[in-house]
């Protein structure tokens, strides 16, 4: 079957202002040919939204937008390197995909590889991963196995898999995934007309910030901005081996999406903050839950928590930006994946008991 | 403060290609001036995602989109209605708004009143809502009170309170809701470059079937289009007054977002399949299910149970659709609202006690 007979992979829409996903909208940065079958849900083309509250706590005409990226299709980033690597995967006419994860990459594997024919594994350590966890994999028809062992087992095991049996690794060594993921950098600076002067990003696995980082230098070699930002990379107290140079044997922190002790992508994000003139910070849980808390009740926006860190990281090095620089923070995930944590964490309560009466409401209220 | 001073209603992004929401999209058709203060989270332009695993199903050359609205900001097409809600709340001065809702209609509420610089009330009969359904209201900064009365006792205690105190009211007898709510059927015309030929939609209080339906006729009154489509509305069987013409005092399904037994705007709903030559008809609640499965295992797509009920229902009168036909089904809201139904309904089940090797694992992926 060929790409063009293949209704999954079907041209998407008739008008010329539609988005038809980000390969379509990118396909020239891209590696990929006419004949790849494109296998999307129309993921990208998130949404740039101006912050004025985490603008107006920094001051000094500083102007901050969040790139939204849980309105993805499956809810995070992660949409943008599987729609990737699943239509590589199917231009090499795989069957299944496998990955080692608990969270936001199942999710995403199973969507893509479901929606392009494939079968999707997900294999994970048993007893350690809550069912709502993986919740999502399993609605998109995931098949999810759970060994009795670790995670690094289950990931030793999906790599050996791959080499052994015809199904295709996707986890984050996939080098199509790096490639789809870029393509937000580039959103970026087609919104704003120019790369910003900073880009606040949450660091766990390390390979978004190099994904970024390749975008900007390749929108810039290209031509469409004259400049690259400071890459600004925000790590969790409890798992942050890029700030501190050493691995984390036993990562903590409540943003459990970036709870990462070694990175896969450690050099390349070291590079990427070399190059861009950026830092590496940590950020503890409780500023990460502050700054979650600000941008859900001022400004509109509800993340996951991991996303929060970069809006908790450039609170915390205010001082040192520019004034009038333009700032993009990245929220990598949407707070609907984690409800626990936006009972558990938010401010305000359920006030109860109130009598069914126009002036007992009222009261309540302040009237 | 001036719309222009104001940092909330900052014009969005400098670069013309980028999304500035919907009310700056299509501001022409809305009832807004250049002196409203807009206060958007660039809600709208939410992707229109072929179905060819539906299509499919029907045969005959028919072409199936899904419009899926779960990808607006607070995961719900009730954001398209509340920017405009909440944009003329604060044009008119408002400090306050109020609503009686348990669900997308209190998130939407919240977030958007909250980014506006006001207060969010919402108010809901006490020991009848689950805390996780609360959960989105409470993290963007809305006030939740809970009454010791039922939740027609609520609706009649907000709209006296907004007829007797400085709140605005912004249930869905907000005549703005519509108006914001009908640019769907603008971006399906404008993706599609024509008006489908129907157009399948969940039915609950009915707002959102009216507000589609004024869409389309104003595009075409515009030129932008050259026909209308069917109006082919589907309820939950235990929640069908519009399909049996008799209100229903205890309606039940688990798809609660339409679980309305006597809807708001019956009457527009009425007149919106009638000069459409649509339909009403009604799906049950394990035909929502096997859509809402198919949806996710097929498509890629995780959408709220009620949601489903415009895929349950093409389904199910599928023989009546005419060969070639173009056909969008509406989804409402993202499946990541509730991961419970997501869970418990779901085929999939997770597969425990493996061995951690990799011929173990191998032999239940069935190499």
């Amino acid at each position: 079957m060929s790409a063009t007979d293949d209704p999954a992979v079907e041209k998407t829409n008739s008008h010329p202002l539609a988005w038809s996903g980000l390969i379509q909208a990118y396909r020239q940065y891209l590696p990929v040919t006419e004949s790849t079958p494109v296998v999307t849900l129309l993921e990208g083309n998130t949404p740039l939204i101006p912050a004025p509250a985490i603008a107006n706590e920094i001051g000094k005409g500083v102007r901050v937008w969040v790139k939204y990226d849980g309105l993805n299709p499956t809810g995070s980033f992660k949409d943008r390197g599987m729609t990737m690597a699943i239509s590589k995967a199917k231009e090499a006419g795989a069957k299944a995909v496998i990955c080692a994860s608990t969270g936001n990459t199942s999710a995403a594997a199973a969507a893509y590889a479901r929606r392009g024919g494939m079968r999707a594994f997900v294999i994970v350590p048993d007893g350690y991963v809550a069912l709502g966890k993986l919740a999502q994999a399993l609605v998109y028809g995931g098949e999810v196995l759970a060994i009795n062992g670790n995670f690094d087992q289950a990931l030793d095991i999906v790599r050996e898999l791959a080499q052994n049996y015809p199904v295709t690794l996707v986890n984050s060594v996939n080098p199509y995934r790096i490639e789809g993921q870029k393509t937000a950098a580039f959103e970026i600076v087609d919104n704003l007309g120019e790369a910003p002067d900073w880009l606040c990003i949450p660091v766990g696995n390390a390979g978004n910030i190099t994904a970024y980082w390749k975008g900007f230098c390749q929108y810039k070699e290209q031509g469409k901005c004259d400049r690259t930002p400071r890459m600004m990379g925000f790590q969790a107290a409890g798992a942050s081996p890029l700030v501190t140079g050493k691995v984390f044997q036993h990562p903590e922190t409540i943003a459990t999406a970036i709870r990462i002790g070694n990175p896969a992508s450690w050099e390349q994000a070291v590079a990427a903050q070399q190059e861009s003139k950026g830092e590496f910070n940590s950020v503890t849980d409780e500023e990460i839950l502050s700054a979650y808390r600000l941008l859900a009740s001022q400004e509109g926006i509800f993340c996951e928590p991991a996303s929060a860190a970069s809006v908790a990281g450039l609170l915390k090095v205010k001082d040192r930006v520019p004034a009038g620089a333009t700032v993009v923070c990245v929220l990598t995930g949407n707070g609907l994946k984690d409800p626990d944590t936006a009972i558990k964490h938010c401010n305000n309560q359920l006030i109860q008991g109130i009598e069914p009466k126009l002036e007992a409401v009222a009261e309540v209220m302040g009237f």
